[in-house]
């Protein structure tokens, strides 16, 4: 699969160069050279999952036929279109967050010379994305529906951020908003219609078929996006810091996670009022308390439960699925998620 | 025209309601009650002058045909959407300039429940217009070049914004910078596209026009805009405030105003070593040496001498277009700005 990743990084750079001298904007030399630092800086340093994933369903709806260059190319730009998406909520999220640090580096606002003039960063992002649509799809039968899905799907996350923002905001802490239907909520919409159903919904569309046709397949990609939102939640706290590359913050931060969720239905009344007392503290001591709790209430074994449970309801609705390349992209991505300890 | 308006405002309401049950995303109590405020506090406040002029350029382009109320309410939602966009830039442009009010109360970002959180907020006043766009638009012929042109229009100004941005980066303030080809493109970019291209260009749409195949009203409306954005950049200094409405601060705010451009190219070395050394300085001392200099230079000369030459230059491209209708839209839109006062 080398060769597909480096087919994959160069797209994007045929793509940045159409970019840096997109037709609709008279750049001077100084904003050229600011977007060409600012592509570099946010847009391929992740671990490109999603952007990849299309084409490797696009191979796989095309039951063994080779890709030819043309359909690689196409396969891989709407894959960075997917990147450039996860770019720009990214961009964004940083500032509203106040974080540090992102895949390594300060995040982008931080650099002194950029600041709050991120945001205009990331709405560039964002406004690259109908940029390269129209470029290389405009005269394909499915170019109107490729704008819409891009459209309901940026939809989507940023109404899943406004609710994950407006349960978590500032000064209101207060565990009581938090409960299994709304963390659903905020993963589903947050999460999982862009990071799952979309790059499956791409290849689709590349695919000729009719996305109506598929309302099914979303279902069950959202399923895998919420099961995968869970299990992140999930090893924030108990995976390995130095497997996960991260130390999880999320009880010190007071998030919205499957894991705090689940103690509330699990806890009595005295351990829900530690929880109530300790959740989203910074000190070692309260943190140390919630975990505890944590294991005493056995989450580790809930996780598995819910794992299993989630994990045969999935694969029940893929095998129902009529066409058995669906079902091949379905499973594809199930196993790269199952049971990951990263 | 107080009708017109009626009509205008309750298309804000119909729009507003379907956007708050839109069945792409399943709304919390509180996030429905946080869009609905957040859109009466963003959207509707505005002069309304650029949705108002859809409606206005499409009766044009009906040539005395009376509008039914069908195309009255396409016709408005279309100017909503122009609206929207404006809000969009707004919220985002507030926070990216640190300001404190907008349309005479705080901005939505200073409010204390609000705080940064208005970046998604801004995102999501640009994602409803995709959605008004589907709801009403899907099924007719130009729905795709509508999202095309939003789009496009969308990246002209966050491209303009940029150069702004990196041209006046602060700390860096530095005057040899500013000219007039970098002021034309700034206007031409952040202002023109949107606020006069765009109210006219929907309109020819809705007209059933190719827009491929009015690229001299394109250029026309951009002079325009930007005739209009030179007139703002006047006004700040030389309008009154009590008729202009506010106090201009484009001199201590090292704005790149067509008067400071103008007035780099007027003076001579021993004029330009007082600019350098006053222009983006809050005090009233400072303030004041520049607004001398302009007095000396004549820059109310040079305005007029402006303003007429423009006004000639737009007269006369106007009057070579084939169509009537069209040249009555532009005529129109010209008469609202020409020796404006405020």
């Amino acid at each position: 699969m080398g060769d597909r990743k480096t087919k994959f990084l160069e797209a994007y750079s045929v793509l940045k160069s159409e970019l840096l001298r997109d037709p609709a904007f008279n750049f001077t030399d100084a904003s050229r050279q600011w977007v060409d630092r600012m592509l570099d800086y946010n847009v391929p340093g992740g671990k490109l999952n999603r952007g990849l994933s299309v084409i490797d369903s696009y191979e796989l709806l095309k039951e063994g036929k080779e890709l030819t260059d043309d359909e690689i190319f196409l396969a891989s730009a709407l894959g960075w279109c997917i990147e450039w998406l996860q770019a720009y909520f990214l961009v964004l999220d940083d500032i509203m967050d106040g974080s540090h640090t992102r895949r390594g580096q300060p995040c982008w606002f931080r650099l002194p010379e950029v600041g709050l003039n991120a945001v205009n960063d990331g709405i560039m992002l964002r406004n690259h994305i109908p940029r390269i649509l129209k470029k290389h799809f405009k005269n394909k039968p499915y170019y109107v529906e490729l704008l819409d899905l891009f459209n309901e799907v940026e939809f989507q996350t940023t109404s899943g951020q406004m609710i994950d923002l407006i349960t978590t905001l500032e000064g209101q802490k207060d565990l009581s908003k938090y409960s299994m239907p709304i963390h659903h909520r905020i993963v589903q919409y947050k999460t999982a219609y862009y990071s799952f159903y979309l790059p499956v919904a791409c290849a689709l569309l590349m695919s000729g078929e009719n996305l109506d046709s598929h309302t099914e397949v979303e279902k069950i990609l959202v399923e895998m996006g919420t099961y995968f939102q869970v299990q992140d939640d999930y090893l924030d706290c108990f995976g390995h810091p130095d497997v996960i590359g991260k130390i999880g913050t999320d009880i010190e931060d007071f998030k919205c996670s499957w894991l705090v969720v689940k103690a509330l239905e699990l806890s009595n009344e005295e351990q829900k009022k530690l929880l109530y007392e300790n959740y989203g503290k910074a000190d070692e001591a309260s943190v140390a308390k919630v975990k505890a709790l944590y294991k005493e209430l056995d989450l580790e074994g809930a996780f598995v439960e819910y794992e299993n449970a989630s994990y045969e309801k999935i694969i029940s609705s893929i095998e129902v699925q009529p066409s058995k390349a669906v079902q091949a992209v379905l499973k594809s991505f199930l196993a790269k998620i199952y049971k990951r300890q990263k």
